[in-house]
């Protein structure tokens, strides 16, 4: 942390901040710029609020020097994170993809998307049990019912599965059937809860808050890590900006950045980023281009009738053909993903 | 909600999406503009995702022209929601004002900002018990402890009492010491939680989140509403923004705006909304000269050893001064604020 | 400047950044903290690019701890800078008040609008005569005619004029016309316009672009101060935010950020803040509570058949009944408006 | 245009509306829904400010469902634009690509670039004669002189020239030397200048602006069709959001988007976009697997020593390996890129 004093501050204010941060455990370095007294400060800065420095007198502005995560940085781990479920491995040199359906409707529509999408190469089926709704009259899943499904339908196929979890007291039974905790973007800062998945026995995969920053994003990974629980992939879903002809805005530069920040596997999910069909194509593989561990995408085999999200649904023959391009764009920056099954 | 065809759309297209909209109990009203076929939908379209229109073969772009909430509009409750505890009424012509520190710390901390607020005609008294924290390494509240010494301070010095809840499992707890449950912007999309609240016998105190539209907004207040909980006060409490300077950008427009469309009552919170001391003062004057019918006020006795917020806390001086000026701003608008006591 | 390494680091790195800024000629300053080592830039770091800095071998980040203008920063010049044209003080203790048409758009219009204003107390007329446009097939103003006729307009009601300027060479035109030329929004950025500025004779009225950063209007603002025109006022009217109800957000905090950093008068633009006439009143209420040096305000006696901007433009008596309250306002917080004339 | 009226609105209220729509020569369709009154407008609303209807009394919403832009609209012309500048086709099955210094230093400089990116399969050599910069401190460009090395190195390696032009002024001189004039982000609403270069006789090369939205965007590409000026390439380089950790965020689904909106050409920028080199390379590739109809992407021999943008410039060899993998990634969705030369 840096401070950088007002050109006239006076001794007395100096030494006031100085008192402040030693109050705290810290120490200082002073140093005389040529117009400015600027103080370095020494030791553990995590719980200071850095507003607090800023509002003391003769005090021009301070800086944070510093990330405030440390688990999850790339200095404290400097491989990547691979997380091995199966004979999955997330993390690694493949490229993961997710599919299924936004919800889990009934038996056949999971079993009919999840054979649809195993032949075509995904390693992990998704679909929604527990559905947060913007509105209160939206159908809000099947519940534990669904979740039967969604697991028997993967076994069926050899897939894992993936589904979101809402709540706390939802984490023990969701865990029973999953294989991966879903946290939606909406909870991605309900720290009760995300403290909760630290202890969770299963990997989470966080998705973005559309409003989160990237250091937000990461922080909410520490609240996990420091749990207990080392197994967490981020889910770049999209932010929210002032474009509004799609949904939400896709930040695939967050894929880069996280690699570079972090250890953590970094995914995308086109189909939340952009709400429409035909914007889920092009982003997927603008994802796997940008170098993302992995990708999930809604597909249903009757999108017209889906319960959810059918606009941001492929057809199980457009997914086809998307992990098709897919494949050549991953070996052209040498990564594979799983062959068709014929 | 209104659908325009695009040039060229066939007399198939147009019966196809016809009978799309059939099938799910709607009607429709064709009309022949200059260029384009306009269908107009008749019926209870709160269900239909309307990006299921937008992805229909021959359609141009879908427009949903009603609001998807309903007891949350003026239109459904024309008079203003007014919320009576004890001697106190919200959402009525006098502006309410809410004060305290931002975390109970100690009894006596507590019991010293108390007795300044009240003096200076605050009539409700804010503290928090459990805090939301960014990083799982900050000070994370008293807990129940803290409910009580808010209680108890409250009581002693004639104020009523808000305090935040951040999860389903609290409400009760919390609702036995509290007057009215707070609910924390990143919490406004917690579903699960939200729905609770609908069920819960205090009023809800609900804040903006940092990237909820106002729609949005509302339509979290139609989940409470909907549930049975008629008692809803909004709170505008910054947006997330490209501006850094201050920790968010109070939205201080949403209060005429939400003053239009809905019968509730609205709030500003200053402190949050611009995160550093000498920036609440002027906001919580503009929030008063824009309508809002209350605010919420961080005061502290001694701010630089405040263990949350420090930053953004007036003196009790400061808040006396704002106290002396808002009051005049609430009479030129005629509406009026408690005296000050002596 | 502060550079932090990483932890990681080489002796020949740490060597490698120093060299680079020895070629620039500024010194190194060099620390060790408890995991990093620290290095602090001494000498005018202003024509260094940071990111130069970043993407250097060894380097974990780097920081600017100091503002990148000085001519516009409250460090170079304490005092508030006050602007005297007539008898007209903006910067003083007096609130000023700019009010008029959006657009000039015949004579009478023009004049019958000046009477209502100055007789409510404004001080200076505002309106178009070249008017920039999003689309190309709108109203793009009367141009010199449209000078002649404001001029024209306030000289009989005894009001100062401002208008805007679009381009480098129309400066000399509409110089002879205005007391103060005006900066659109859109053309905060354009900087061979705004260099041109500096030479001109007159006050510029700098508006914020809708998403330019407080540093970066502050910067655009020392464009002008730099080529030796020193008077610049500075207005707020609304940012570009993820919220779409209303056409823009004021962020009205702007107003007491900017009086902490400079010394520059700044304004407020409710109008163009919200694009709604309901919603100007409450907002150019707030701005004076905020502390805005001044408000400008768009008045027209016919506003239905306004050629530009109707929608948010004040019928006179909803102007006379604003400056009723703002008059108040404004004496509550120690400051004055110029009183009614009958 | 849709207008839906309030519940309670009265037969003279809705008389009102449709004699403001007569006044303007627009036909009105009227029809009842359950709730509502809604009317169709039918006829050419273009001129409209939809803002004038929504604040009409008895009105309570008001909804434009065509889109403003004409000439740059696909449905006015169904085939892709594609020029042909020499033996370069823009917007045609090869995906172009420009690259080249962010300015023109000296001819070494300019020389040494072009050549080692004409190796590489660039078509198109980009370097700026003209800076409009933040800072007004910082190095403005070479000017005439830089646009003479720009043609001569060009001409030399077989390549066409990009330049920016910043100024109604400077388009007949940029003229001369450039085959495409450059409209930087700043200036796309610059309308003067705009409008300007509908008359200008090279293809117009239309920088997304910062906070545009792609409807903006378009309009402004209107300003040059409907002058005359039938060749707009349009050219994503990052929006502003809230996060701050890159420069811009890359808004790639704007490629997609402008493709199903609009017959024009669409550029990515990732080196503008990100800010950061090795930011540019993942981004490149996403761009170009994104659909993007070329890249720009800045190359400096010496990027440390360069006088701007250094940071975001790639070294020539990671420029040669970038090239080597988006040849693939075009390939596998149906395109091509130029074979490198030896």
């Amino acid at each position: 942390m840096v401070i950088m004093m007002e050109k006239e501050a006076t001794e007395s204010q100096i030494e006031h901040v100085i008192e402040f941060l030693d109050e705290k455990g810290l120490s200082v370095h002073r140093s005389t710029g040529v117009e400015h007294i600027v103080l370095g400060v020494i030791g553990d800065v995590s719980r200071i609020d850095i507003r607090d420095l800023k509002v003391l007198p003769g005090v021009s502005d301070a800086y944070r020097i510093s990330v405030p995560y440390k688990l999850a940085s790339r200095e404290f781990k400097h491989s990547n994170t691979v997380i091995r479920i199966g004979d999955v491995e997330i993390g690694g040199n493949e490229v993961i993809v997710i599919a299924g359906p936004c919800s889990v409707e009934y038996k056949e529509q999971t079993m009919t998307i999840a054979e649809e999408v195993a032949k075509s190469g995904a390693k992990i089926l998704r679909g929604g049990a527990f559905k947060p709704r913007t509105s209160p009259y939206a159908f809000q899943g099947l519940g534990e019912e669904g979740l039967k499904i969604l697991r028997e339908a993967a076994d069926k196929y050899n897939l894992l599965v993936i589904t979101e979890v809402m709540d706390k007291d939802q984490i023990e039974l969701v865990s029973e059937y999953t294989d991966i905790l879903q946290v939606g973007a909406r909870n991605m800062q309900n720290f009760s809860f995300i403290r909760a998945l630290g202890k969770a026995k299963k990997p989470v995969f966080l998705k973005r808050g559309i409003s989160a920053t990237i250091e937000e994003w990461l922080m909410s990974a520490e609240y996990v890590l420091s749990g207990g629980n080392k197994d967490v992939i981020l889910c770049e879903r999209g932010i929210r900006t002032f474009e509004t002809y799609t949904r939400n805005t896709l930040d695939l530069t967050a894929i880069p950045v996280i690699h570079k920040l972090s250890h953590l596997p970094v995914f995308a999910d086109p189909s939340h980023g952009t709400g429409l069909r035909n914007k889920v194509i092009p982003m997927a593989r603008a994802a796997v281009a940008a170098g993302a561990d992995g990708i999930m995408i809604e597909v249903h085999h009757d999108p017209v009738h889906a319960l959810s999200d059918g606009a941001q649904s492929l057809y199980p023959n457009q997914f086809e053909e998307l992990m098709d391009q897919i494949r050549v764009i991953a070996k052209a920056i040498g990564r594979k993903i799983a062959d068709r099954k014929n």
